[in-house]
């Protein structure tokens, strides 16, 4: 099982980048072929001082093959054209494999 | 559910990084009462450049106490000293909510 792992950092505007993430992009990141399990989570606190980021996302795919595939297709395409739109400069993107769990 | 997410920047050395933390920081972290289930990720790519952080890891718990109440356990105070030994230069850690998945 691999996943995109996409954490953002905290918005100017948490209640517009709120409704956006959760009415829209997490619609269309849904329909990517190939997802398994989107799973979404709102970070709020850390052992010392304010969480580092302020939402995270994990898509899980099969394998390699498959994240790739789900990321190039339209559904994928456009997903990615929207985060750039709403949060480009908020965004890490990693790809990781699951070894544990 | 709740989740402590750990994440760690590439150390200098990678294989003695790996050797401490499979065979000796993930059976501490296991030990935590309350914990649900350890996923644990290695990032292996990003859309451009080299990925943000090494190695992921999601430490589950039921809810907000539980969460607290691992970490503040005799085994979690003894991961925790754990992670300060080897990697308390490439760790960053936050407390998340899901919400989707």
């Amino acid at each position: 099982m691999v996943k995109l792992i996409v954490l953002y950092s905290k918005p100017a505007d948490v209640a517009a980048f709120d409704m956006h993430y959760f009415e829209t992009h997490a619609q269309l990141a849904s329909k990517m072929p190939g997802l398994r399990r989107l799973e979404v989570s709102r970070c709020y606190g850390a052992p010392r001082g304010e969480p580092k980021f302020y939402l995270q996302a994990e898509l899980y795919f099969d394998n390699k093959d498959a994240l790739v595939a789900g990321l190039s297709s339209p559904e994928g395409k456009a997903a990615a054209k929207d985060v750039m739109s709403f949060a480009g400069d908020l965004v890490t993107m990693m790809f990781a494999e699951v070894t544990t769990g």
